[in-house]
């Protein structure tokens, strides 16, 4: 449809999570017609995240430092690590504010099916840390899925195994969530584990 | 939040259309974690696109060649010009196959108050061209706007000055269109502009 560098782009814009043809094909013309210079900025932001972004040495979250901010930090209990499957839901812990322990990203799940083990989880260094003593207490906060209540299970027995506390988000009702509209899975469980009031 | 790089990339990213804060996030992680070729394919796409891609000499819409593809080919109507505000307009007419003539992108409107003169919308290199004879007819195919019509209206004037033949697309109820949706000022036009069966 386009001259072959337009198309180029258009394409290459399509490999944005939720960007589509319309979507690319707008961005593509937005950006050649009134921001050549936001496009150019965008391509230095891409090249050099991708060449100096990495992961932590400790907690494999993405930085572009040999440890990152939160691990590096002196104003967090380090020996109280939060176990996620994700950057974005480190994000998530640090909008809210309620925790102030470190984190250990997985990056995934266990998934035998997809050849997904937990050397490639970096569980290897998780057991590390925990055999040189330097964690307290597990707090596995995986999503709640098969895949992540299987991969908080693998890790609760390595923290087992090295006598380290373990804890599990706990479950149930979200707050300001409706009844009516809640799953009948998240119900069972929010009514066996009612607490006393 | 981030590191610095990926803040930046965060950042870069909000300069495409419709990409708030939150996408932009999702945008930079997923291709730092999951991405990292498309993130550098589509760096070098940008580069290469506004490094290569500048305005037809012939109907200034966007093309890396000196001539874009329409205005060269020689199965179109050379002498049939369709007037359009931006390039994609084009592509809207290109993808309904209806027009076989070629177009002139205005990449705009008049707009005396944001200090748009005829200049900046290229109305000298179509003057030049209604005076070189190589117009039979002029298509007025900018937005059904005030700006559009008063753009339309000064490109008429023109047309007419060089003794052309002007015409604008027609007005009235779209297909598939209900009429209990449309608004007061197309059913006007439509009833007044209505067409004996």
């Amino acid at each position: 449809m386009f001259s072959p560098l337009i198309d180029d782009l258009i394409q290459a814009l399509r490999s944005l999570p939720g960007v589509g043809p319309k979507s690319a094909q707008r961005m593509a013309l937005q950006l050649l017609e009134h921001n050549t210079q936001g496009a150019l900025s965008l391509a230095g932001a891409l090249q050099r995240a991708v060449e100096g972004v990495k992961r932590c040495n400790s907690c494999r979250t993405l930085t572009e430092h040999d440890t990152c901010r939160i691990c590096s930090s002196t104003k967090r209990q380090t020996r109280l690590v939060c176990v996620v499957e994700s950057p974005p839901d480190v994000i998530a812990f640090e909008q809210s504010g309620v925790f102030s322990g470190r984190y250990f990203v997985l990056h995934g799940h266990l998934s035998p099916i997809d050849g997904v083990g937990p050397a490639d989880l970096g569980l290897d260094i998780l057991g590390q840390q925990l055999q040189a003593g330097e964690i307290d207490e597990l707090v596995l906060a995986t999503n709640s899925t098969i895949e992540g209540e299987a991969t908080a299970h693998y890790i609760a027995e390595m923290g087992k195994a090295a006598q380290v506390k373990v804890s599990r988000l706990a479950q149930g009702v979200p707050m300001g969530g409706e009844l009516e509209y809640l799953d009948g899975g998240t119900l069972a469980h929010a009514l066996n584990s009612r607490t006393t009031v």
